[in-house]
Parts: structure tokens; sequence; C-alpha cells
């Protein structure tokens, strides 16, 4: 299961520290001239060292293309695309080869597999969501092409420049709209629009919590507040508040989609540690190498993709074509 | 997209009022004894009329089983089965069939499909929800034999008996914990069991936020809060603190996995509301019928019933199979 | 994997003498008026009895719907559908719960779930085929709305009167034609049209082979002789032979697609059959009860279910919708 | 839809002239040291000019690893890898850029997409299932390890050398069969173990038809010729003759699986053709390059590949896990 959406689709690979990570996306309608220079710009909203919390890892990050395109014209066939690992400094792993991290995937992939990838976290390295964002850059394309725009902004965040100093780090809230998303997105029972996006978000390391509309606080409300009022604004059919977050009975009414993403704070820190090593004793770790101390900047672009990539996938039927016989 | 899972699979079909509701299980492991007792006993907490936040609607919720059983032991094929919808009282609707109810899912069905059911919500009624009740209650069967136990509780929940008097509802926080699941459940990418968790839990009518371990307050928190450190009790290894929810990586890691799920009020209020109706046009509505004020006593075994079937599903390869080749 | 299609789905349950047999029937389009009446001319020809070569069992097959209608147009919501067994004359059989059948599912049956329903046949019965028929009637009539038709003819079948006689069976081929077919439909590299009619064409009892255009043949054949020139037909592009079969490169050319399937002889014989029982120890059967002498008669409406499936299926993106951003 | 399988699965990418082909392999078992030579061994079975009926293209098809291992040991993530295009001479294709050559894909991938990969066929050209030879490599790995092997001959093709010196093309069928796969693979309705490996082998190119057993023989037969009688063997229940190929009702019995896949002549002939050009217009064309005289020679490594990775893929449930809970 390294495969998200069911239309549109991306399948990733790769190691924090193996050869290459990449991606293999489907279902990416052919005649698309791709916009390059805005997936660059994407990705370097994920980079390392973009603002004081990130840490300081020199992630070169250079795409190569190695299909489903003919002079930057999507051919309809799948686009498969890496970028190679260039800045492996194994030593700075090594010391944790044998230790599992508080809070991180060590010891749970070693229950699942046998063994792990310990360069640098492996498969559930952050690094291994830089797929997701040129996917997503592809996806915001042609969403782009509909009218339909994503935007985010961090909601709540910890005080990074305190936890740094204590070698500590913080979480925070990203809330992402999806703008002029047309109504009737979404499957009424097991595909819901709110069920897939959620799904999507999880995938993201770090991620918590997530809620729709007015989320958890409509659990204190009452219905008299918490409903949406139809009213019929110069003809057309809309709702006077968005409390539902765009999304009813699991299908888009064509408001704005509201969603936010909870980050639990990076478990990578560089003050003292308990924990266990492989063999079960007790030992201490401080985790050094280039950390970031919070994932918040970086996670919007990521929070964006998805949300780009759940609206193109999901609108397959609606956006490209009629779902009735007529 | 009216099927749950991957390897224990349920697809459910029905309307509100058309002629029955129901599902078809696949991936039940063969020559399993079905407790019928134990699946009618869950039947029944989610059965009208069990409290007094619940509506007087008497649903007589009588299975039939159509397949993939013999003498009550499963065969391995395709278990289906369906309970007829007997208790239709259509004129209770008919006022509703043109007008769109607040933060219901007439308009978003309407704008997918072209047409709705306007019998009692149809395929968008909480009622549509019964077959996840019987699946859930063959998963539960299932892990109780690998010694893994669901248990869940309202841990929030507004004033239902004073809303009743207003015409008003409720909405509020059920919080459930799966005890004995293995580590090592869940795929590190996109197939995360926090991801399959949130995707099953938003597919209940009225959830509009998921959370796992601390959720939310994670956000809040920073580093050395929030990690779990690992110790070694009695020559296992586990976590001091579970502010994770028993999930790392996206992966179980063996303590329990604990998440909790909001639900909005029942959006249907015998209190005067404004909306429009199929032309546009302003009108005034106030639901009469048989309807709960809250959903949360219900939606109690709902949530177990989806957790049971996540687990079931997710640990086809490691609790009936080894995952690795020794 | 009870489920043929990706977007037009079908998923069947039931066994032979189980409580009924059905389908749920997913991706059907919104707004349809179901043609009933055909849904039933095509049950007919599957039925029993309706020729010399078919068995005496006496098949009422009337079709319960339990949801995804109202008034009889489809609501986009899944059709599920059964029909009850009623017929079962338990005797028959018995003598046969603990023998295996020659080239009958028995003995594999138990081998992969360690047990099975022995009442004729159980989930491997032909009878199990009748919800294909069903889903057929409504794919050919969604296919006929857009120009599209099936047809087919049984090509070979060996001398049914005389096997009678013998207490022996027969086999046969039938010939398939899809007519009026878009260019377009079918994946490049796994979702091949051929493979995907290969792949339900094999889903039926007793199917031994399948090929398509020229089949076999082609494989004797030079490229001079195998090859289709294109030719422009009154300023349409099409090929002047059809030895491929209207499929190139796994995707339609707008050529009628023209596939053969062959089927074994019916294993039930009436004749003495030398097998084994369950405990291993040689013995002898002849199989009465109410058998066909060849399966192909009613095979012929199968075959056209399924190409009709396929074809909905595989024509969603090209039939429904533009397969390109313009 | 560019991925085989269910749970051993293949995705793969590429263009005959684009920067590289390549996959990504998911559901390898984890701790799986891989055997390099081996698959450099199978790649070389498929490699250009190994024969005198293969073109003279060279191909040095050098696998580069990108991820999903740990010195040579599977770790449970996906495997990707690819190899780079090196040897493209566009010079050669350009002429054909605007004709459609027949019964090659150009016309049916130019109805389906609007435009196609002119350079050597793109991705309807025989060299992407390059990828395939990889996975059934290690398919074929995983299976010796339980015990089952995979071994095909040609067992019809046209005169070869004949064939060259008249500018042509010859055809010609493999027999395939797997050797030591244990009874109880395969679904019993839409996931048979014929169709999985019918819908595999029609993925390749050029194949026109298939069959199991006796295949297309059986429709000649009486139910006494066809039927294999079960005996007693040592203790082991197993059947007298294979006519079945190993297959009843979709399930494996424990015999070898038998079966033939058919090949049509390949396309590209060096003697004249009648065509016509994008604009409609006929033409001649006789196609240069270094195109082979019969693909048989390189299709048995292909279509062992294929059978080795159905086999894994229905065997997960079967080989690496008991199938029923006892």
């Amino acid at each position: 299961m390294n495969t998200l959406g069911h239309n549109f689709r991306l399948t990733t690979f790769g190691e924090s520290h193996g050869t290459a990570i990449g991606g293999v996306i489907e279902g990416c309608p052919s005649q698309l001239k791709l916009d390059f220079d805005f997936i660059e710009s994407e990705l370097l909203r994920r980079k390392t060292a973009q603002s004081p919390t990130s840490s300081q890892r020199k992630e070169t990050d250079r795409i190569e293309w190695l299909s489903g395109l003919l002079d930057g014209v999507t051919l309809g066939t799948p686009i498969a695309f890496m970028v190679r690992n260039e800045d492996a400094q194994l030593k700075d792993y090594e010391a944790l080869k044998d230790v599992y991290r508080p809070s991180h995937a060590d010891f749970t992939y070693e229950q699942k597999y046998g063994l792990r990838d310990w360069r640098g976290g492996g498969r559930a390295s952050a690094r291994t969501t830089l797929p997701v964002v040129v996917a997503g850059a592809i996806a915001k394309q042609i969403l782009k092409g509909q009218g339909i725009g994503i935007v985010s902004e961090i909601t709540s965040m910890g005080d990074a420049e305190q936890a740094r100093k204590e070698g500590n780090t913080v979480g925070g809230i990203v809330e992402c709209r999806i703008i002029g998303v047309p109504a009737g997105l979404g499957e009424p029972m097991f595909g819901k629009f709110s069920a897939e996006l959620a799904y999507a978000m999880f995938s993201l390391p770090a991620v918590k919590g997530f809620e729709v509309g007015d989320g958890f606080a409509l659990a204190q409300m009452k219905g008299s507040e918490a409903n949406d009022a139809f009213v019929n604004k110069e003809g057309k059919i809309t709702t006077l508040t968005n409390h539902s977050g765009g999304i009813q009975g699991g299908i888009t009414n064509g408001q704005d989609v509201v969603f936010r993403v909870a980050f639990k704070p990076i478990p990578s820190l560089t003050q003292l540690q308990q924990t266990v090593n492989r063999a079960g004793k007790p030992c201490e770790i401080a985790i050094g190498g280039r950390h970031d101390v919070c994932a918040l900047p970086r996670a919007v672009v990521l929070v964006e993709a998805l949300a780009a990539m759940v609206t193109v996938d999901m609108g397959f039927s609606c956006i490209f074509a009629p779902s009735t016989i007529r």
C-alpha cells in the first residue's frame, strides 16, 4: 500500500538514505503541458533550511523525469520521477542503529518487518513526502484550469525559538481551504470527501488529528447553532454559514472545503531522552544531526498537495465528466 | 465505493425506506461458527428507543442470512445478509420531498446524482449503518479469538434533555480503545493504521473530527512532553506513556490504540429553521418524525464495529500469517 | 474477490442451495429507467429447460430488487438484488457429500477452505452466474443508449443428443462480437481490453480457452497475412481486415471486437465414473439429479453479459467522459 | 492501471525511448536476500540479439536499484528499479511519426490519448516488458524457497529464417508449466487462478489466445474423455490425468498448472505494406530499424515471469499463511 488515490494515483518509493526517492503518477490527463517552474517552486516551499525552524540539511531535490512525457507534455501514461539522495552522512546515524528513538517508527518497523533501514529514519523519514509535493503540484495545475484553488496557513504553533534553545521541538495546526470546489464531489458511504481527506492527511508523518468545518467544536454545539441554513444568493443555492466545512453527507456542497490538521512535535530532540536499545537494555540518547524544531513550515505545502490530489481524484467523474446519463 | 476494507471487506447497500438494507462480507475466515446471539446483542445496542435521547422508531432489525454459511459455520465465501425496512411511514417525509433540510445531504445528493430518495434520508440515513454493526460483530468475534478487545465510551455530550425541550439536538465525543492489538499492524506510507481508522470513522454520518492518542492536544505540547519513552517491562519492550495512542509511524506499537471521534449535533430539529426548496425559494421547516436528540448512544457500537473491522483487515498479514520469510 | 469491474462493478454472493443468490451493482449511472422486461427476457435465455440440452430443474428466478431504485429509476447508489433458492432437493446431493466428483470443484474447495457446501455444488454451481445475467442486462441497456450492441453464437458444439443417450456430456465454443464500440477503450499495460475480457470470461464455470480476433490461428500466420491494413473509408480511418479482433496494443480500434470462448464438457455424467471419497478410498459414482448435457445454450447469454459489463466498465472514461483536457 | 497483482504487485512505467523504464514492486516479503545474478540471467534471456530471430538492438539493460533494499536484503518497503534507455536512434523512427503502422498501437493510442510517443512504439514497445522480467525473477526466487518451479517451451513457431528473407515475421505458441503449486490457490468466483493467469498473459504485446489444460481441444471432447478421475496415489489424493491443467472451479488442485499462450506475428515488416497517415491519406511503409522476426524466443521468459508473479500473488494467503482459523 504505497499508492494514494483511485483515478489520480501516486505510488511512492524510497528511503531517506537509499539511492533515490520518487513516485509514479497515474491518471494524469494527457496533453497537459507541465509547469515545471511551479513544481520547483512548490518543492522549494518544502525544502530544508527555508526558515529558522527548519534543519540545516542541504537537499538539492533535483527531479529526474523518467517517463510519461514528450517535450514536457503528458502522454497519459505513468509519469515516473525521482530525486537522488546525495547528502547522506551515515555517521550521524550509526549511533542510533541499535536504539529505539522515542515516538519514532524504529521499533514498529522492526516489529513489522523484522529489520529496518536505520539510516535517517529510512522509509519513515519526512523526506519520503517529497513525491507528494510533486504530484500535488501537478494536481494544483489541473485544478487551476478548473478554477479551483487551495490555500493554507499555520493557525497554531508552539514557540519554536524557545524550544530550540532547550533542545526541544513543537507541534501545531495547519488550516487548509479548497476554494471553488464544485458541489457533488465525494461518495455517499465509504468514499466520503471528508474520509478521503482524513485518510490522505493521516499519511503525513506526525499527524495526530483531523477535523472538517468546525470539527471538534461542533461536539459542543446545539443543532440550532451548528446547522448551515440554505439561502438563495443571486439565484444560486448556498449556505449562510459554513460550520459543515463544505461537506454534507460526505459530499461537497459548493462552499469552501475547510479542514484542520494537528501535528505532534517532531520526536527528534537534541536534549537527553530515556529509551531502550534493541536488546531491551535502558539507555539515553540525544539526537544530533540536522533536524527541524517544528514540522509545520514544511507541512503546509504537503497539506495543500494532498488536498489537491484528493480533489482531482474525487473530481474525476464530476470535473472531467457528467456523472449521469441525460 | 460502497466497500470498506482490503482483506476483510464489507460492501453495503440500501436506502432508509427502500426494500431492504444489507451487506456482503468478504474475507471472513472459513470454519468460524458465528455467534448469532452476540450479533443480535450488538444490533440491540444500536437499536432505536434504547435511551431517552433516541427516537421512537420501532425497528425490528431481523437479519436474514442469505449466503456464505452452512449450519451457521462460515464457508469462506461471501456472507450476504439483509434487514427488511418494514416500518415506513412515508407521509412523515412527503412534506420534505422538495425542501433542502439544513446540514442534511438532500442538496448534495441532488447535486451529485440529479435525483434523491427523499424517503427518510434515503442512502444518507443513519439506518444504513446497520450492516456495519453486523460486520463489526463478526470482526469482534474474530478478534476475541486472538485476545483483542474493543471498548468505548462517550466522553463528552451536550445536555440532551434540555435540548429536547427546545426542539434542539446535541453532539459529543466517543473515545475508543483497542486492547491487546499486536505490534506491527498498519502500512508505513498510505495505509497507516491511523489513516485507516480515520477513513472508517469519517464514514459514519455526522462525524466531523478524529484524533489519535492525545490528538489535537499534542499540537500544543513540546517534544519532551509528547514523546513516549521506551521501557523494558518484565522483558517486554513497551512505552512508559501512551501519548501516541499506540501508533508510531503509522504502525501499532503494542500499546492500546486510543482514538476519539467528534460528532456534530443531529441536524433534524423540531424547532423552526430557515431554508430553501428545490426551486430556490426561501421557506421554513420543522422536522417532525422520529428523530434522535443525540447520535452518540447509538454511535458507540458503530465506532467499535468499525474499529474491529479495521483491526481484522489490517491484521490479516500479522494475525493470520507471518509477515516475513524466515 | 467476488467483484468484477472497476467503475461498473458487480459483487455476487450465494450458493446453489443456500437461502438466496444475488448481487450488488455499483457505478450504474443515476436517472436510468431500468428495462425490467429486458432483464427478465435475458434471465429466460439462461433459464433451465429451455432446450433439449438443458436440465429439468425448475428455476423460477424471480428477482427481488433490494436497493438503489426509486420507482424503477436508478438512484446512483448500489443496486442490490437477489433470487431465492426455492427448489432444493437435498436428497439428490447427500450421496455426493463425501465424494469428490471428477473435474468438479469439490476437492479444491475443501483444500482451500477446509469445508465445502456440498449441496448442488455450493458456490461453484453454475446457478451462481445468475447475477451476471442481471448486471449484463443493465450493461446492455446502457450500451444500447450509446449505439453499442452485443451478439454471440455457438460456433462449435458436440453432439448433445448422442451424448445424452450415453450418459455423457459435450463442450463447445461461443463466438461473441461487440458492435459499435468506440476506438480508445482499454488501458495500455495491465488493463488491456483483451485482458479484461479474458479475465471476465474465465470467471465462467467450465471455460478453458479464450482468443481474440483470429486468436490461436494467428500463431500459424505470417505477419503479412496477420496484419490489418489501415484504410480511409469515406473519411473514417478503419482497417481492411479484422484479424486483430478490434483490439491493437490492448486498446479498441473502432472495429468490431471479436472473441471466442472454449467450454469444456460439463463434468457431471450419469454414466459411471471412478473417483475417491474424502477418506481417499476409491469408489464409483453416477451423478443423477438435473444436469445439462451441454453448458453452451445457457452460456451464450453469460458471455454476452460479461462482454457488456466489461465494455461499460472500460468505457467509463471514454463513453461517459472526455479522456483528455482540451 | 499500470499495476499487476493484489498482494505481490508490480507497477511499471516508461516508454521505449523516454529517459528510463522501470517498476515498483510491493508486497515482496522482507528479509529476502535478492539473487542479483539470477535476475541478470533472466534479463539476458529476454535480451536482444540472443538468437537468429531477434533484432540487433544492443540493450545494456543495467538495472539501477532505487529503493527497498539494505545491503541487498529486502526491507518490506517498495522495491523501485529502472533501466535507462541509452541506445535511442530517433532518426529510425521519424519517418513513422505521422504514419499508422498496421496492427500496431499507433492509431489506438492516438484515439485514446490525443497524442502518442512515436519514438519506437513508446509505451507500447515490447521493451516495456523488461520490468516484468525483474519482478518475475524475484517471484521465482520466492517460489523456489517454497519448492515451486516454472518451466516453459515454444511448442509451435513459424519458419523464422524463411520469413526474414521475405521481410516477414512469424508467430507461435508458448506452453508453460507451474510445478509443485499447492492445492487451494485461486478465488472461486472472479479471481480464479485461470482468470488471473489469462489476465496476466494478455498483458504481453502480441498475445491473442490463452488456454488452460487441454483448452480449446476440450470443446471437442466428451465429458468422459475430459474428466480427470481422482485417485489415491500413495496416500495422496491426485488425478489420473490432467486435462484440467491443474485448475478446477478456478482453484488449483495440486497437479501441475499447464497453460498455453498464442502470439501473433510481430507486425513490423521490412516488406512494403499499405496504410494511411494521420491525415487519413493512403501511403506505403517498410519498417526498418532493429526488429525481431519472432517474439517467441524473448516471450518465453516473460510468460514464466508472469506465471511466477501470479502464483506468488495468489499464494499469499496459502503459501505464507493459514487460510482458516483452527
